[in-house]
């Protein structure tokens, strides 16, 4: 099953590097990683998205909340965040192809960032399922180029009043 | 100064440890860090973002290409490179206070994602400069909770016809 590590760790050199570690040496590929800044700039949020064994993850997780620069762990269950990823896609667009292009982008709230004669480049944000589906529909025009930050995830809120 | 690092590298495990330990063994920080997939699925491709002495990092770069993991490796330098993050932030909106952060949301082209009586989740991509522009109209508000995916990069075409 795959599953979404949110954790806070000090902004350090070495943190990211253990951290990695910690999940290779238990055999777990990551899926995804994303590392940002939060408010405080003394520390950085991960995103960890890694597939394999629920019991197996749980040591890791215990692990992980003990390593001295990790301030908090979180393992996010599907369903319970909001999960979005960002991608960049070029496409060639000779001839008439580009309208068709945008038309495609426009379906997915996806947003032009840069153009030329031969290409377009695309930038579009969305759950992981949405983002694979416009992939898809771009396959055909030839996408010549794609990256994607990984997943990130945010609690939702079971707030009232 | 402030580099863009972009990799393409096996999807394996370990090799996002085995990398990470490069930058950090050479005393790189790591600013941000995002690794999501390609179109081929055994292939990853990583955007890390470092601050640091030019000389060492096109060390850094050079035992990187040499890693029997690292496909390809580029040094995107500023302004040649489309450069984008993706940001999630809930935000305290109780009272009123709702519509006054869904005016600056339209501003920033930001999304709602969630919203309950207590709070509001916007996601919002933009470049680094534009994220810490946002974040900073929202601090009076109190951002309760913030995730960043980390800088991704694609080079511009310098396309004719």
């Amino acid at each position: 099953m795959q599953h979404v590590i949110s954790a806070l760790v000090e902004n350090k050199s070495g943190v990211l590097a253990r951290v990695a570690g910690l999940f290779s040496g238990r055999g777990f590929n990551i899926d995804s990683l994303a590392v940002g800044e939060t408010l405080d700039e003394s520390v950085s949020r991960m995103t960890v998205v890694v597939k394999g064994d629920d019991s197996i993850l749980e040591q890791v997780t215990k692990q992980l909340n003990k390593m001295i620069d990790v301030i908090k762990v979180w393992d996010l269950p599907q369903g319970q965040a909001v999960e979005r990823e960002l991608l960049l896609v070029k496409v060639a667009a000779e001839g008439g192809r580009r309208s068709e292009i945008i038309e495609i982008a426009d379906i997915f709230r996806a947003r032009v960032v840069d153009v030329t004669q031969v290409d377009i480049t695309l930038e579009m944000t969305g759950n992981p399922q949405t983002v694979v589906s416009f992939l898809g529909l771009l396959e055909g025009f030839g996408a010549k180029e794609i990256v994607r930050t990984g997943r990130i995830a945010i609690g939702r809120s079971v707030g009232g009043g």
